[in-house]
């Protein structure tokens, strides 16, 4: 059969990025055993891409795939799935390069992943889901023998946010909402540091709100949720700030973009900020 | 050229119903003048659908745009657009119905409407968008001569509940959040009663809640409904109950089914609650 | 502390259902032994509600998630997980209308589900995604002692379509394109007939479509679907029909709804086809 | 009433974009002459921020509403909606960086836009929707006097692909399925040159397709698009270089970002492609 895609292309035009998205796909994820241990299995949202010279037609879609099934599990979806760590992120992401043969892959997935979270006071027991991010870029650079890969963690938290103007001009009461506050981080873990789990860095970010949320609220949790959002008012802009000013403080991240969007309860519209700071430039 | 679909099939399977959805088009109100006159451009997105015979392989889907077009503006999208009163909903269906010759057409248009709503104090200008709904079914009876139809309006607001037990038993504060609340409602306007229209369906909506939900607030503004939604602490329950008791005053609702939906600031689910209830039953 | 939701309510509204929803959840299903054992674990996302009677101010949303957590894992997300099939969906969703001190509970679940479906000709491996529901009610009857359950399972699958009218009048080729085809379920599996199990469901729904779709195709794969496509031209009608009859072919599914929704190439809009149908009736 | 917004902070973290974001608002657009003149009246979603200095511990999210009403109708609805063009957006832009009082500013606005576009043998009216989008950034520079705009327009349109390697390997028949095809541009109409509008680039995205897609198909029309579709086989990889090349050629045009997302009708995840290129590099 011809291979249509192998063809030569004489547009002159080369293409940043081709590849698979929205590839729905089970991973399991090898928890640290400062954390617990085990493994967590999920789903998530996939893309892989390359970059594709001007003079080559078309890329070889289904060896996306295949790559990801030879690191994932082998097309099993049971406790066949290979557990996976970020580390194995970047050695993914050089294989669909070497494979599709390109200089550069990018590799995102998305997924769901929860964290045991008992309530405040009673200590009731509950999970907590988080939207977690792995992206990758592994980039072919001198010769074909070095290659350079850089990788993002991120994760979004749902938190509430209560409206400092609102408690200070008002007799009582105050504005509050859910909100989702998300960071993205490079990490340097070199020189004896450990690697950055998805725990610590939600609990960093869940620390810049007025106030966490829970799975499961019993009534006096409710109460210490309530107060303690009283006590902690922050406008978006100072949920930002204190969650830079923490990023600022630790010492593996060297990169980060942050955001926090809140669902106000007073319009339809939602209050946004964001800041994206490179600790090394 | 052959008409394949309107060969006969031998499957003896009727369908309830077939047609085309998410069509995009654009919808021009006319706004009574109880309402300040003039109309209202929008986008809707659209579904139409017919019965099928079971021996007719297939419908016309083309059709169904070409009734769409000749009602709306014949496929123009500005000044040439066709005023619409929801009195003409049930029109349009017959005329889907007609042209694809079936005992049974539905037509279903979501489109977002908006209301200059001033702030509560300073009287700010600003404009509230709500999503409004035109559902319609008409049917033929007794040998083609004669046609039922069926018609349901429905307003989604959004507004803020404020939660009683989080004030009750807290020493300070409240938990509050945004909530979806919508009303699907059945009217008679028969006997000298007007019809009902989109803002007075919103206004009901909105007495339900612990606090509308505004475009503009400056400060004064922030103040009230602060302290508004405070001095109305409502749960779910109360938001659902309210809404049941207003529409069940109106005289020209007949049936009603009504939601609420509270994206909660203490969790990351929402609380809900729905009833439906036919007032002639 | 005072139970603000126990307390009295005047206003005479019996409230149809009343929860949580959007709640995010991991769940481990326990796949049956003719089906290759072990377990799939996902991530669901669920809803619970009960009925409220007139006369009491408000449910109490905790408890909803306090008898998830116990029938799924005690909050753990890993391995120690609970294994669940559908025979377990009723007993919890009677636990939730006990713990809630209902008249009836309902419960629903979405989550995608997994099965390795080899291409057609290479039998490359790869993992399908399916969308998966459980939904079920629990109805208290008859002084306390008697209950009945209703359990319903779906499944929505992705698969191609292709036209038979565009096949027909065309020099050559035909218009095709992606669809969802979605089934929910009852069955009656008393009197010796085992469970319909997802892949079960799953396969009968491919076989409606011109061709099922696949995670990894090699080229003689890619010839393979594009002439087996071609070779099967199907109407969104088509489909539904075709599901229909397989449906009431299988002697456990006593009722059925059943869609098809085609994201045609050719417009921007979707054509849609649907049948309920109550087989003993 | 104290001003908590303005009061100061301490932290020391500007923040790069605070402000609102998903407010739904109507905007009318000014139709160019040779477009046929009028006005079209769609619904919005925007966005707006601005960039905070690290002395100053909040924006004041009402203003941005208040610019936005006098700059589009000052909160009315219908016929009082002022038309806008995209040479208005960079006043806006700058009105809002002025009230705000901030170093930059940005304003995004995503809404449908519809264009009359006949069947193309039949020649049936019917009305496609666009996706566009307007994207500015307004910069202050050298002591308050000087300013700098980036004026962004981007539309996606539906389109149909045809796979060139499926046609080639198969016998008969060939995979093809919707796409999203998307441009943003940034353009230099100095020097005489008009202005680039919203038709002219959807014409542009189209041609670079196997097919474009149409609201009303008759079935001479649905003949001549599967065969059109047939003979311009394309992989996301031809469209996008397509649309580079074209792009390359349109002098208006200075730098642009491109994109295609294939929904491919054989499998249940997209083909996708891009490119950024800046001519003036």
């Amino acid at each position: 059969m011809p291979d249509v895609q192998a063809s030569a292309d004489a547009r002159r035009v080369a293409i940043d990025r081709v590849g698979v998205k929205d590839v729905t796909y089970p991973i399991r994820l090898q928890v640290p055993k400062s954390h617990g241990g085990g493994t967590q299995t999920t789903v998530a949202t996939i893309a892989m891409y390359v970059s594709l010279p001007h003079y080559q037609k078309g890329t070889h879609m289904s060896r996306f795939l295949e790559v990801l099934n030879e690191h994932t599990g082998g097309s099993g979806a049971g406790s066949e799935l290979t557990p996976i760590s970020p580390k194995d992120i970047p050695t993914l992401t050089a294989a669909i390069r070497e494979r599709l043969d390109a200089e550069e892959a990018r590799f995102t997935a998305e997924f769901t992943y929860f964290i045991n979270k008992p309530a405040p006071v009673t200590q009731s027991a509950g999970l907590m889901d988080y939207r977690v991010s792995f992206e990758c870029v592994s980039v072919r650079e001198g010769g074909r023998t070095g290659t350079t890969d850089d990788f993002i963690m991120g994760v979004t938290a749902p938190a509430a946010s209560l409206c400092p103007c609102s408690k200070e001009i008002s007799q009582y009461g105050a504005h509050n909402q859910r909100c989702l506050i998300g960071a993205r981080v490079r990490c340097d873990t070199t020189g004896g540091k450990g690697p950055l789990w998805i725990e610590c860095l939600a609990e960093i970010i869940e620390k810049a709100a007025s106030c966490p949320v829970f799975a499961v609220l019993k009534r006096p949790d409710e109460k210490w949720v309530t107060e303690h959002a009283y006590e902690n008012p922050k406008f978006v802009e100072d949920i930002i700030r204190d969650l830079a000013v923490a990023l600022n403080a630790e010492p593996r991240i060297t990169w980060y973009a942050i955001s926090s969007e809140n669902f106000e309860s007073i319009h339809n519209h939602n209050a946004y900020a964001e800041i994206v700071r490179d600790k090394r430039a």
